[in-house]
């Protein structure tokens, strides 16, 4: 049985600004290569064989992005959802779920801002939790940690399900230093990434149990929903009275029925400036280099010029972002500093 | 006598790429403050009851910008040589000697890309100067050094000669540091910051002795001159065959009579990035800021930005210049580098 994939594009993150804006954020930026992430999460899900028609959660407001990047990958068959409003995972997936063509459709919930450098990894772990999933588990996915990062949720993997499916013993959030170096040398840790797999009415069946609210405002605003040929609207106010929720919080954590399948598939959720330089490729000097870039004496930088031309000298280990109106100069290792840029 | 101030305006030079380029050289940029170069050096000879209408002298492809600077100036008088190529300094003076009104008018020769933040002592010097140069003498404005630069030419100065006024004894050559430093520890010497006071007829007689090659061809490209008002274009063969050399050169060290007036007028030739940041505001963290810039923990930069926002946390001493379509970054005191880039 082929799986539905679910494209979460609704975030509009400030962390990559000024590349990544409320206009066009950072999903929709050819970042880390030649295409987009979403172009790359599309890409990731697009063998028919394994994969149906995937459906697309979305702003109402990147409706012309998601259409141009749709078909410039040459996808014809997906379904659009366009939010009226953002109100976080938990109601995006209640929509898609809701849209599924078959109820016990098999759905693969992925944002679609994350890289993953291993996808036949992803594909692996996906096949070893597919049966699960069909048998009425909440699949997420638990990224092998590489550092004791404290930006991510974490998972203790518990008792094992089946080959290479754990169940979930308990989830962590985001932790301090100390508690992520502890997780790490304990092992059996795994970052929470926000990827899933479940069954599209055991999802809602879940929400129905832990958030009856979502349930009902996400099916309010599916029967109130206009459709334009494979887009749809979800009913606005509606969908504005639905409480804004984490899938994560809202189900993950208070099923009873939740497992996790670890996969080292090279991931990153591409989180910040540091992040990009360290997934970037680098030059003899360690530079991480795109766009219109002259170098001399200059090392450890990451340098993306976008409408503009950039010429730096003698500079080492800054963060230099430049997009035709906006330029930001600050160390790595300051990239936290982005947001109070980007507020104002 | 009322004195005929000549301006300069043929420069277009590199060293503060990227704000200034061929078509927009930086005597008519806002460099330093609200005016350019090119309008403070109008402003400092302005007052008609010392000064005669001025005599500038640009390039034929800057007309449209001297306009409106003299426009913007409310000077109406102004008569503008356009030379059709550039053929250094004296030739270009040899235009406005030869367009002078009155052939015994005493000229004051300033280029228009330096900054004098001292006027009245400039004003005093030239009044110091005023009768010998009535009386015959090239008088040369010697710039009282404030440290040993090696980037400028010297005068060793000799026997006063009047009140303020003396003797050239030689012209050195731009020195090397050790050269520098006993020129400053000896005193009695001045950098040549290429103002100059003398008749029209001397200088003309000077050239006919000294370089009747740059006379004969300023002589025909001026007897071939198109006139339209106020502006007048020489004729283009004739000048393109002029020697490009510099008064200093031509005249000033070949001829007997040359004087210089020390003058403490605080000077700057505006040479370099590092230069600006010396001559800048600097707010208290000792950053010279212009345009539209956020800094956060910077201390001691220089920052220009025009046409975009550029926005700094966390870096120090640098040089960060950006101008619409190229941003320059590089440390203080590598300023040098610009022409570098300058030339790709």
């Amino acid at each position: 049985m082929a799986i539905t994939p679910v494209i979460l594009s609704g975030g509009g993150g400030t962390r990559l600004w000024p590349m990544s804006t409320p206009e066009c954020p950072k999903q929709f930026l050819a970042l880390t290569g030649e295409h987009s992430m979403f172009r790359l999460t599309l890409d990731r899900v697009n063998d028919r064989a394994s994969f149906c028609a995937p459906i697309i959660v979305s702003g109402a407001a990147h409706a012309d992005v998601v259409t141009s990047q749709l078909a410039s990958a040459g996808i014809t068959d997906a379904s659009v959802l366009l939010e009226p409003c953002a109100r976080n995972t938990a109601p995006a997936i209640a929509l898609a779920a809701l849209a599924a063509a078959d109820p016990k459709a098999v759905l693969l919930v992925m944002p679609s801002d994350h890289l993953i450098a291993d996808v036949a990894a992803f594909h692996a772990a996906t096949n070893a939790a597919l049966p699960l999933a069909q048998d009425g588990w909440l699949v997420t996915y638990g990224i092998t940690p590489s550092a004791p990062e404290t930006g991510f949720g974490y998972i203790r993997m518990g008792e094992a399900l089946s080959d290479g499916v754990q169940r979930v013993d308990r989830f962590v959030e985001k932790p301090e230093r100390v508690a992520a170096e502890a997780m790490l040398a304990e092992g059996n840790h795994s970052w929470n990434g926000g990827i899933f797999l479940f069954r599209a009415d055991r999802y809602l069946g879940a929400l129905a149990v832990h958030a009856p609210d979502i349930l009902a405002k996400a099916q309010e605003a599916m029967r109130g929903a206009s459709r334009d040929g494979h887009y749809m609207r979800p009913q606005s106010e509606a969908f504005a009275a639905c409480p804004a929720d984490s899938v994560d919080y809202a189900v993950m954590e208070k099923d009873d029925r939740v497992a996790v399948v670890p996969a080292d598939m090279g991931w990153s959720d591409v989180g910040s400036w540091d992040a990009l330089y360290e997934i970037g490729a680098k030059d003899e000097s360690g530079n991480v280099v795109s766009g219109n870039v002259r170098l001399d004496a200059a090392n450890g930088n990451l340098v993306k010029a976008d409408g503009m031309r950039v010429s730096i000298h003698g500079v080492s280990d800054l963060i230099i972002i430049a997009n035709g109106s906006e330029i930001m100069i600050l160390p790595r290792g300051s990239s936290q500093k982005v947001r109070d840029f980007a507020g104002g």
